[in-house]
């Protein structure tokens, strides 16, 4: 297995799981699902922390989700649950960043949302932490501030579908490789930010990250 | 650029495009669209000319959707029209192969096509041309059969969004990198092949592949 920092660089893929906490689902008036909600997010969405969330025009603002990324060590297809977490190497904290708008009409148009989740910056993400270091992934703390207010605390006792059951599922459906990543799902209190403003996130305890959000400077003749 | 052959394997995502032809969107009641629909297929997606397309269990069968890919060989952001022609490398045959029935209950309650379209062999590939072998890109035949019996035969010179207007796009959205592919839309005659059946496709006078269809065998516990 490459060094849990090198990981991510490997990756080619994000799954992402939606409506994965009961009260997020309710807040945005979907019901809870029975199997994941599963979208992809380009790798080139990544954006490491420090740096600047890029809102383009002419949207004001993109919609925060914190969610706990796990970051898969080695090729997994048709992995069992129960060692399911052989082929986890490590978590990191990342916001699937949402153009709100965007996916709602995607959504009553029945299309896909990749628009709406797969621009550049659209995936925040910090350093990757070694499986070591997260003894109980199941029972973390989630926190997202805006300019300093929380806006999100959830843990991931909440989430409906757990990474063991997620890894296989998933697993079941496509390949996973070594570097790939699933977002887990955002706990409930997602909103807007937008220029400006400064989103600090983290998991208590272990780790906090920071970006600006700017709007996006086209440089497109 | 990397040679030809080594694109594929470089990519970090397939950037699908719907609805770019007239007919196709009318033969399965959609509307022609005013920006192209697109949608990401995952790389683990990929099968090589000669491979078994798997229908996984308890489907019985796939769609069929022959398509021009466009290998992208140089990173791409905000690129113009103008020069968009000068990020692509190669073209290859693909097939788009679609679960049209999870398709269309996730169309219907406004979920991402990720099962659908992302399944391991759900994008076969023949190898990739380079952009010299291929002068005219908007005048190739697209065709494809399904045990010797022609079910799509179209022109790329019927897309609606022509290729460079696709890189510009798509480029303005998110970064396209070396290896990344386009696949730039069917033409009309979708339908389904179950296990059993074999598909030759091609670009007329250029090349062709073929593929066995076989249900998959899951091997997990
Ligand atoms: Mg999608
Ligand atoms: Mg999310
Ligand atoms: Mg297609």
């Amino acid at each position: 297995m490459a060094t849990s920092q090198k990981l991510l660089s490997l990756g080619t893929k994000i799954v992402a799981v939606g409506r994965n906490y009961a009260a997020h689902a309710k807040e945005l008036g979907n019901a809870v699902p029975k199997e994941p909600v599963l979208f992809l997010k380009p790798t080139s969405s990544y954006l490491e922390n420090g740096g600047t969330i890029e809102v383009p025009p002419p949207l004001e603002s993109l919609d925060h989700e914190v969610e706990l990324a796990v970051v898969i060590s080695q090729k997994a297809r048709d992995v069992p649950e129960s060692s399911a977490m052989d082929y986890v190497g490590g978590y990191a904290l990342a916001l699937d960043m949402t153009a709100r708008e965007i996916q709602a009409s995607a959504k009553s148009a029945g299309l896909p949302w990749t628009i709406a989740k797969g621009q550049d910056t659209f995936t925040p993400i910090g350093s990757v932490l070694p499986k070591s270091a997260v003894p109980d992934p199941d029972n973390l703390e989630l926190w997202l501030k805006v300019d300093g207010e929380t806006r999100q605390k959830g843990s991931t006792a909440d989430m409906i579908f757990k990474i063991p059951f997620l890894v296989s599922h998933i697993s079941s459906i496509m390949t996973l490789f070594e570097g790939d990543v699933i977002l887990t799902g955002t706990p409930k209190g997602v909103g807007p930010v937008k220029a400006g403003q400064r989103i600090t996130a983290g998991i208590t305890g272990i780790l906090d990250v920071h970006f600006n959000v700017e709007k996006r400077q086209k440089t497109r003749s």
